[in-house]
């Protein structure tokens, strides 16, 4: 099982997908519903290239490499620590074939040249303005949740250097949020194409947004049914158990 | 009753708002939804001051005069035979002192800056672009449809040149042009601050936006919980029978 691979502030999690499991410290950024919800939202084709930004431990590419036939899949992340958690959890998986992590800032455009056009940009990026309270601009959490390290508008202009004509970017990110993300797409010709809001119950204001952008793409945007994470109970909803590949049937075999 | 002021070829209808009719062609554009969620998510407090714009018959300054203390609310209308029953409404609801309404073109931005400059501006555009499917240019619903006479484009800038400063922008949309809208509105400084999703059921995509703009406004974009409006029963949900102003009790009096 490799498990020297996991270090003793870390878990060793189980992603209920094939077998897969990731690394992540006991005490630092976590993956959450949003990561999930991204990777499940991308359309990845058999034989497709990704890259994920801001790819943090690499849940995205864990779950990509996963459901799908992608060729390959990089992330990039700008903190060393959690690029050697994925590293690491690639080995664990032995995904070396496929996956790839790469330590390095998403503004390095010149870098970002040198690698071969993708047919997908992933990102689920800091969502809160720089200056929305932060404590300490060193928190590994600050720098996750906070435009610390890059804006909205860097992960647009990496996605654009990235991407190849009429690729698709797919972006999760705050509602609050999205008069930014249309102005930048656009302004980058990354037209937005397609868009899902995830609501935490019916009757509530949506709290998060799934964003299709394509480079160079016509103007259109068609919008999906919603996504509620919970029903009225309060349980989860029959589309995030699929999501989570959780199985609703009883002892019976019903469903 | 003052019924000579309606023709054989119209008919008066009744808003069932605190007795106010609006006088409508019986073969022509004839007022939806649309335009009586607009009225409703307008927030116009006593003493304000409203033009509506691609104002048809008139129906939005009718509900907003009827539901408000507004104290003056001006149509203007590209098409005249629709300002002509417009202006025949509002004898017959005995309203001249509030309402107006003026037969022109909104891309007059001279005229436009000749009035005092107001705190609301509504409207419910022509949705479809040009270029969608037209038979008949000259067709009244087309031109009501159609962005045959003013675009999404010459709409915010008319608001723009009509707002006074902080002003507020209400529009109801489709969400496929809602790139248009927020790229178009941040443009002319006028900074989407509110939005609210419509969707004909829980479970379908949303048909129709509902947003608010404001004139010189900070950038931060809330979003209202979803109105829905038919139940899982195919029925109209509670929140469009209190926008029409229907009861729901039954004959004991129980809600």
């Amino acid at each position: 099982m490799k498990l020297e691979l996991v270090e003793d502030d870390e878990t060793l999690d189980d992603l209920q997908l094939n077998g897969v499991y990731i690394i992540q410290k006991k005490k630092s950024f976590r993956f959450g519903v949003d990561a999930v919800l991204l990777a499940n939202f991308a359309k990845v084709k058999p034989k497709m290239s990704v890259i994920d930004l801001c790819s943090g431990t690499g849940i995205i590419p864990f779950i990509i490499g996963a459901k799908t036939k992608a060729s390959h899949i990089t992330g990039i992340e700008i903190q060393e620590d959690m690029t050697d958690m994925a590293e690491r959890s690639t080995v664990f998986n032995d995904m070396e074939q496929r996956l790839k992590f790469i330590n390095r800032d998403l503004c390095d455009l010149k870098f970002l040249k040198s690698l071969p056009k993708v047919d997908v940009v992933t990102v689920n990026p800091p969502y809160k303005l720089k200056n929305s309270g932060i404590v300490n601009e060193n928190d590994k959490n600050a720098i996750a949740r906070h435009e610390i390290c890059c804006t909205l508008e860097d992960v647009i202009k990496a996605a654009k250097v990235l991407l190849k004509d009429n690729g698709k970017l797919y972006m999760i990110h705050r509602p609050d949020r999205l008069v930014d993300i249309m102005c930048t797409m656009r302004k980058y010709s990354i037209e937005p194409k397609f868009i899902k809001m995830v609501h935490p119950y019916i009757n509530k204001a949506p709290n998060m947004i799934l964003i299709e952008g394509q480079n160079n793409g016509k103007q259109f945007l068609k919008w999906d049914k919603p996504l509620y994470i919970h029903d009225e109970y309060g349980g989860y909803t029959e589309e995030i158990d699929r999501i989570y590949g959780r199985d609703r049937r009883d002892n019976d075999g019903n469903r």
